[in-house]
């Protein structure tokens, strides 16, 4: 195994009607002056915003507002927010939403508390030396941002999306209700079962320094996650379902599935990346898509990971070959993906690239991993090319 | 299920020679003058601590030491640590050790940070509002200590051990190197072990709103130390298995085992810190000599628990009645105590109380509760006696 570092601070609170703590944990972690950062419609629609900015005028804590973060939040939305925090002295970014809205936040709170262009830190020129503190209201389990150190931005010149990743921008609290949850339509919600386990499943597939303990509690999370997406599908209000997925998605990417590892693998989330920049498809649906094809083409690499995946979380008998049992949990995972209306293949995700997209996305994936990546298997860019004509 | 919070905000760094980080680390969390707070020889004897005052040193920060923290850590070298950091200054306590430095520090902290006499906490008498900022270099996997928010205190007059708990002790950073518990005595190692697992199993047994995934958790978490415990038997220099249980120790007890319960039901531990402040015993001898009567006692009335925990975490295989396969999982579990030479009876702890010193116990125990106590069931002074006499 490997040394590794662990630091989850985000002081979550989690449970029925929890949003209407927030005024105190934004005074408790030093705030102010608040920018409520949101999303589109649905937390207006759903009178969510409303009840939040209520809670902030009892408690006499100043605020603005910010919607409009879209899936794959758009760079020129943070600089709109850079400004605004700075032209109102806002000390603290309350984000009220999905993955989007937090990393959204996280990017304006780089940008207010770091001079120069915010873009530098996601475009790997420079380091950021802070953050404005955030506070989350999470109304949808996915990305676990939530509690975690990274974001994500698309430059709509060009469309390139990016991450940076930093202990500054880890939120200092996360209020988690799963009944806000409850109104998302079962796609989203699938996306989001989709997304939390390949959080987990990047992290596990690797050739580098796995602990034992980290395996147990990465297959629990996946074994709870797969059981309670399904339940889902049937019951959207299901709040115990609802509440073991939101949980799951918040462990599943705050560091805890990985520790001991070299770090993951990551190549599914920077192959989706390329679809999610160029068309805008749902994160957790273009995880879904490519992950087969990325499976078979690197499981002989990473065979002890991919057998142990299949007995211990897709529950296929021992028998065969270790190269049939992996062979047999990937497509087990896959049965499991459509059982909850999610693609497998791009034709599924309703995306035709023809081959000089697939070679731009091949490319562009290449370039921006800095060559070539991965720990189940080394990938350059041919490999990413075969990867994405495979999931055509 | 129940709602939580979750906070565990203490930054960990795991691996070899992780020891040399400490300045940063103390620099990163503000402290400028230190008291280094360990226990008895062996720190000084490895070296340990020869090679933090030097790299403190080095680093040019200041520092003052006091050693004596022992076992069941007493309250007049709690006293004497608060005039100490009052006199000198310290703005930052420093536990080189397990869980008695780490729990004596968090005390001295309690002191140095409020008003009057610190054992007011530990008495229920009234509630702190800080603590100064602890850090700690672990040398025992046990206790959890290092990133819990709970210390105890054992009072000399009267043989009285209290446990106090809030986030203000939670340490800023805890520095843990497998390689620094391969000194071990076996027994010690065997205890360590023995209190992690109960640490996860007070949050499992218990009749309030479980969550799956908690369960997942708690069962993965509980197959790895049982299965390391073993291989450290044979092999205590073995580094992988020091790791699994080092890292094992801090998630059973930091709170991520009991999400979504009822907080636990903690009636092993009470019954064992009678034992340990009558008899000065091992913690964790203390709490496998009572644990499996205790079991017996309560098993009829969390079944369903039992039940999960022979099949999920003993491997007993599914078949007779729910309340055979709950014993066959009690007596799985002593069965494995016994491997690994810990006692499952008071006699084999070394113990043998008078009938009038069961009868003390059992009272101390219901005071110490305020009357009852227990989610598995609910016990008074006359069950805590029954199972006192069950465990002779």
């Amino acid at each position: 195994m490997f040394d590794f570092n662990y630091f989850t601070p985000t002081k979550v609170v989690f449970g029925k009607n929890t949003q209407v703590k927030v005024a105190d944990l934004i005074k408790e972690f030093g705030g102010s002056k608040v920018l409520v950062h949101y999303g589109t419609g649905s937390v207006v629609k759903s009178g969510l915003l409303k009840q939040v900015t209520d809670v902030l005028e009892c408690s006499n804590i100043e605020y603005v507002t910010l919607g409009g973060a879209v899936p794959n939040p758009h760079l020129s939305l943070v600089y709109e927010g850079i400004e605004l925090c700075k032209k109102e002295n806002v000390d603290f970014i309350l984000a009220v939403g999905g993955g989007s809205a937090i990393d959204s936040a996280k990017a304006i709170g780089y940008g207010v508390a770091n001079e120069g262009d915010v873009w530098d830190f996601y475009d790997y020129k420079r380091k950021a030396s802070g953050c404005l503190p955030i506070g989350v209201i999470l109304t949808i389990a996915a990305t676990g941002s939530e509690m975690s150190d990274s974001s994500v931005i698309t430059k709509e010149e060009g469309l390139v999306k990016r991450g940076y990743s930093s202990d500054y921008c880890r939120p200092r609290f996360a209020i988690m209700n799963p009944e806000l949850t409850m109104t998302l339509p079962d796609y989203q919600t699938a996306c989001g079962c989709t997304d939390i386990m390949m959080h987990t499943m990047e992290r596990y597939f690797t050739n580098g320094g796995n602990m034992e303990i980290t395996d147990s509690l990465a297959e629990g999370l996946l074994r709870t996650v797969k059981k309670n997406a399904v339940i889902l599908k049937e019951q959207p209000d299901n709040y115990e379902a609802r509440a073991e997925v939101m949980w799951a998605g918040s462990l599943a990417h705050n560091g805890l599935t990985g520790c001991g590892n070299d770090g993951g693998d990551w190549m599914t989330h920077k192959l989706e990346h390329e679809l999610g920049g160029l068309y805008d498809v749902a994160h957790g649906a273009g995880l879904a898509a490519v992950w087969g094809s990325w499976a078979r083409y690197v499981y002989k690499n990473c065979l002890d990971r991919f057998k142990k995946f299949a007995i211990n979380v897709m529950d296929i008998k021992e028998s065969g070959s270790d190269e049939e049992i992996a062979l047999l949990g990937i497509k087990a995972m896959e049965d499991f993906y459509r059982s909850i209306d999610m693609p497998v293949n791009l034709r599924e995700l309703g995306v035709e690239p023809t081959e000089d997209e697939l070679k731009l996305m091949a490319h562009k994936c290449a370039v921006g991993v800095g060559g070539q990546m991965g720990s189940a298997r080394l990938l350059n860019e041919e490999d990413m090319l075969a990867i994405y004509k495979a999931s055509v």
